[in-house]
């Protein structure tokens, strides 16, 4: 199953310590699945995205569920033995989601009740990320934080 | 009044993206409000800080409450307007605050549901600090994200 994150943005680039973060995160997270960082100019881009086949999105809302480490790590489980080919997570535009799109998406996901700035909400987001995936492999790194 | 970011941590350095997150906020929050980070060894350490006239601690802890950016505006101005000359924000070691931390604490703040690695937790934490520094001064930092 690929993973891709998709972050919503007209304009800016991918440069400084938190898109560092990111590509961190994402070139860890590549030793348990395939893994990448597109950012988008905009929301029809991430429909597109969608169409890919087997796949399943993930709109990061704060109106969405707030979840553990763990149960993240519990849902990407289940959409890998579900036969899901391309899991999506997408971080909006800077005035979110309208509510077509969050009833088209598969799920909402919150990161926590704090508004946090684009690349941060990455940087976090990937994070969490591959910290599911040594959680689903057994792997210590969950355990040493 | 002086706003502090403690991190408790026996070993390691302050390399890498996510510390120079914590570094690019602290200068950014050091606008508004002298701003440090210090990194120390032991919970000790950060009860010597709290020894400073007119201080008051929050740890950061998965038990406190979770706030939202313009919540913990709110408390960071409360104790401004009370006279504190002092506000000391502690991420504790790896295994946790001991009840007994937790007990003496003024105040326990969670950042959500999901678990962070310590120096991700403290980029998270200095970027948060420093929004609430830019609602409680009406700078349009907040609503541009």
């Amino acid at each position: 199953m690929d993973i891709i994150i998709l972050t919503v943005r007209q304009s800016g680039n991918r440069k400084g310590p938190a898109a560092d973060l990111v590509q961190l995160y994402i070139e860890r997270t590549s030793h348990f699945h395939p893994c990448k960082w597109l950012q988008v100019r905009s929301v029809d881009e991430v429909w597109a995205q969608r169409e890919k086949p087997a796949s399943h999105l993930i709109l990061l809302d704060p109106r969405g569920e707030m979840r553990t480490s763990e149960g993240l790590a519990e849902t990407i489980g289940k959409l890998r033995d579900s036969g899901k080919r391309t899991l999506l997570f997408a971080i909006g535009p800077a005035d979110g989601w309208s509510a077509a799109d969050r009833d088209r998406a598969g799920a909402l996901l919150s990161l926590g009740k704090m508004t946090l700035p684009h690349e941060l909400a990455a940087a976090v987001l990937s994070e969490q990320i591959y910290r599911a995936c040594t959680i689903l492999a057994g792997h210590p790194y969950h355990c040493g934080h």
